[in-house]
């Protein structure tokens, strides 16, 4: 039987803590660590980051469109990077936010989860402009091979309210029909596993946030740190899924680079607020 | 005066029609064509494409995740092919469907329209979902260099209507949202140009499609040919913006190779329909 992401990545919480932190090398932080804006200045960057997160971070995210900014060349990075996360024993999600339909959707699809493709990864992003619907086949191979799928619901940007507050005739809310399908593709796991691979991404910083009990599935948790959400939101929203909670942490720990040892001090005060369970 | 991407668009539709071509090389279609199913097949769909259409399309739409799928060698085909497609007269709209927020938005918005990346393009195509605001870095790079950014508004797929039909407490759908924000984006151009930047994609099969009168930007009809849609549907639907609409045809087109003169013959066939104004 295939473990489900899910699975994974409370395993991978309960010795790690339920950590999500960032690789994201835009610009300006290029230049605070003293490296040239090109890809060698991002495979270095990715290389530190390597160094400092592998061994002790649950979950790993490379923000993509850093990468895609320098083409195939930043492609090639972020393909070596996410291989050596993976090797040294983190899980990687990447962050692309994909979303198409029908075979496109599943050209998508094979990029981030097939395991021959050089970008595969343990879990990608995705965006559901087209309909939850539209992103079947990347559950679908999520599901052959036990692979996550993180689609977006209540994002914590301020622009996101407009759309997907917006509520349907009985009420629902668009992030809320987003976690109510993820939900229901999870259930089917209930029986042999403790989560599904199906997660979402709500914000920390909502105050109006979906309701998550019965997701049985991961949640990423963007706008902790720099961005004010708490350990304490953080659980107040995921509620009874709080174990599946993993708040993604970018900027503060970033801004401790390029020092190795800073970065994985940034990694183990942060961590400590987000155990997993049961407690390692 | 930068040229706006509408009034390029509009000027290679005055000659050569108002018609978007599209590059899908997916797995059945490189079966089809007698190709590799990796990088180098790849590339020879992609130099027959360019070969067929560059000196005859005015707006030539590479499907972004048949490149991606083979990760940085499928990226190094798809530069070399835009890069090919624009130095014969082309235009082209790369079809990313990005869509993030803050600097990673801005990330994106470089990747696919700085002068200097090397996945430069025309145009690209964007997703909503986190708010027609979080868009802004890319409609600020559009600005500055008479690119072209298409937004999805109303897909013609059925899985899209249960989240793009919603409407707000005014009884406006979430795709003439996005219409309106465009128009508006769009307005200041009005005194010195044909039309703006900013244009929106919207199927060509659509029952109750947004109104479009007044955008005063390019729109992107899927759904014709393959998937049903006539000439007089994209008439219909873009009423006095149908000198801006640009109908996209993949499979009917794509269906005649690997043959050039055949690929020439359908695009010519279907170019017909769809003239520019004033007719050439």
């Amino acid at each position: 039987m295939t473990q489900t992401f899910g699975d994974k990545l409370l395993d991978a919480a309960s010795t790690r803590g339920r950590l999500c932190v960032g690789i994201d090398p835009h610009e300006s932080l290029l230049r605070a660590w003293g490296l040239p804006v090109d890809a060698t200045g991002l495979a270095e960057f990715s290389r530190i980051c390597v160094e400092a997160f592998a061994d002790t971070v649950a979950l790993v995210k490379p923000q993509v469109a850093f990468y895609e900014r320098f083409g195939s060349r930043g492609f090639a990075v972020l393909e070596e990077t996410i291989g050596t996360l993976r090797e040294q024993g983190c899980l990687v999600v990447s962050d692309a936010k994909r979303g198409d339909i029908g075979s496109t959707m599943a050209g998508y699809a094979t990029a981030w989860l097939d395991p021959a493709s050089p970008l595969s990864s343990d879990a990608v992003t995705v965006s559901p402009y087209l309909g939850f619907g539209s992103l079947q086949p990347v559950f679908d191979l999520a599901e052959e091979h036990g692979r996550g799928v993180f689609v977006l619901a209540a994002t914590s940007n301020p622009e996101a309210r407009v759309l997907q507050d917006q509520t349907d005739a009985a009420g629902v809310s668009i992030s809320q029909q987003i976690v109510n399908e993820a939900a229901a593709l999870n259930a089917p796991h209930r029986a042999q596993h403790r989560a599904g691979n199906i997660g979402v991404v709500v914000g920390a910083t909502l105050t109006d946030p979906p309701v998550l009990s019965g997701l049985n599935g991961a949640i990423l948790m963007p706008g902790v740190g720099a961005q004010g959400g708490t350990a304490r939101d953080v659980d107040t929203i995921a509620g009874d899924m709080s174990h599946l909670a993993f708040p993604n942490v970018s900027r503060a720990v970033l801004a401790q680079g390029p020092d190795v040892e800073n970065l994985r001090a940034a990694v183990s005060e942060t961590a400590a607020a987000f155990p997993g369970f049961p407690r390692s």
